[in-house]
């Protein structure tokens, strides 16, 4: 048997989006069996700062963005199959300059 | 026990997003264990014309729309925790006039 990594598998899903930014940010929550949690979300072009609690896997699934991590001054370059962490407690800035499909691991 | 109706349990969710109208309607893929599918997805305002393939069950979990049915010439107001259903092989029109979390299930 080999894992299908498109899908992911004996997972609860809760049915109520999560909407920010007036809808440009949306994610639906992900939940696993060991407790863990991930969020799969699409942001529309544009700009958007996000807090975090838990640290944060991101892993864009498809698109093209730019991030300023948390004390950089600087920008870097993001792409569908790419993935960057962020600190817990912390912040950070995303420039989606098209359609970006991610998923969000929270990491304890 | 009690069934979380919140939730979908025991599901499969396919990770990339389906992505229409430049990202202004997006959903995601949930796969149950019978077979079935349904998608969850979130609509930005805007007008939108949509084909079924199999006969479609809608059901708005939050938001503000007007739809127009197949073959008919006049628009009915649907709400967050009302449903409609959609002729398989047929097209009908949704306009939102709020972000709009919906539910769709496909029934064979």
């Amino acid at each position: 048997m080999s894992e299908n990594t498109s899908e992911f598998s004996n997972v609860s899903i809760v049915k109520a989006a999560n909407v920010y930014f007036d809808g440009n940010v949306t994610s639906r929550t992900v939940k696993f069996a060991d407790g863990s949690s991930k969020t799969l979300g699409i942001m529309l072009p544009g700009e958007y700062e996000f807090n975090t609690g838990a640290k944060e896997l991101m892993e864009i699934l498809s698109g093209d963005a730019t991030i300023q991590l948390p004390g950089e001054s600087s920008w870097q370059a993001v792409k569908g199959g790419e993935s960057f962490e962020v600190a817990a407690n912390s912040s950070f800035k995303i420039k989606a300059n098209t359609v970006t499909d991610y998923c969000c691991s929270f990491i304890q």
